[in-house]
């Protein structure tokens, strides 16, 4: 029997927003493997094991998902969003790589729509121009590689999404990164808060810049700077496809 | 009878690729406006008017959907990828913006998955660290901002996803972007061409930038250069989680 990985992005909440070549992997798969709350999003069923596991173990998760898909599993990883932006597939082949013997297998990445695009998309159009998108996590690089980021990203005068803006482990971080771009002249920025977007406890919030407070966001909240072009209307804010 | 307007990505191009939520604002629609390319993926059925348009007429194709939603029509307008990025969202809103008669109209966004996230997949995790995306179209603005956000996210490391890299009307561009990432010392990066990704004639090829070539790219390339961290794994390449 042979065995496949597959690893896929489940969007960012709502099951209308997951794609169906990832709907068509969970119900081919024997196994799913994931973060727990991603792993809690796939219904049980007769011949498919679960296998949730705990935060911050992506390469111990990874490689049993490799070593399942080796004994003939069809094993589908699950990442919340998109697989590949901040989630399991950089994880998956890195322990690819420290395991010749898996390179064989059979690996499909299957994308899925990404926390910054849900978000943009209810707050309007802000990722409309150019942008970039920064991990303020600091687990995995050191804290004035994300500074240095955030200043030429500023320079380069792209809208700036921020995943993982916040959390228990680093709570300071975030209200340096708005030190830091409200020193690099991006005061009058429209930021965006976009909280578990697509599920019930949705919340939209926006704020200048310099009016924002560390505060505004969570372990949930993704985070976009808009460029120093981006304006509202109505409701809504867009950057506008032109720029000087 | 009120109208409403819908702004719905459709994915790269294969339909497993397209949400549910955008599937039923398809199902729900009297009027379809878009690019003809696009607004030629939705299948024709009674009571729904297609209303396909030329390129370059984002702001003429976006003030007709505003019309026909006040008219009281069910209207989606539709773009490849996600509607957010490099697409028709921010030319509604500009058009909204102009005619402030419209603000009061119904309106969502439905998110969708972008170029970039379709081809990241197809190579492996090339945006699995900090990135930025870049439109070479020069249309809408001077060639100097182009070069000058090459450098700087050189500089800052990013993968770069360049979206509309070439095209007849400025086929010089993109060599141009190729020198000066050069310059700025990103000969060694990896650098995928993924063209038409998820449809039949999907190619994707990957080279060192030193050995890319302008005619590597065309209309329906989308070309990621990866970070100076990028590194090949079998048949795959990812950006590694860690960063120095």
């Amino acid at each position: 029997m042979t065995g496949t990985l597959t690893i896929a992005g489940l969007g960012p909440g709502d099951d209308a927003l997951v794609t169906p070549d990832v709907t068509a992997a969970l119900a081919a798969a024997t196994d799913i493997v994931g973060y727990a709350p991603y792993v809690a999003r796939v219904r049980p069923r007769d011949g498919l094991t679960l296998h949730p596991s705990d935060n911050r173990v992506e390469l111990q998760r990874a490689s049993e998902a490799l070593r399942l898909a080796s004994e003939g599993h069809h094993v589908v990883v699950v990442s919340s969003g998109d697989p590949g932006v901040f989630a399991m597939a950089s994880a998956v082949f890195e322990a690819l790589e420290e395991q010749p013997k898996w390179q064989g297998l059979s690996i499909r990445v299957l994308p899925g729509v990404t926390a910054m695009l849900a978000a943009a998309a209810r707050a309007g159009a802000p990722l409309g121009h150019d942008f970039c998108a920064i991990n303020l996590s600091d687990n995995l690089k050191p804290w004035p590689t994300i500074e240095k980021r955030l200043r030429l990203a500023a320079e380069a005068d792209f809208a700036i999404a921020i995943y993982n803006p916040r959390s228990a482990s680093r709570p300071e971080g975030f209200g340096r990164a708005l030190d830091v771009l409200n020193e690099a002249g991006c005061g009058e920025r429209i930021v965006v808060f976009a909280r578990a977007v697509s599920a019930p406890e949705e919340r939209i919030e926006t704020v200048r810049l310099r009016e924002a407070k560390p505060e505004m966001a969570d372990m949930r909240t993704l985070v976009i700077v808009g460029n120093s072009a981006t304006r509202r209307v109505g409701r809504w804010l867009y950057a506008p496809r032109q720029a000087r």
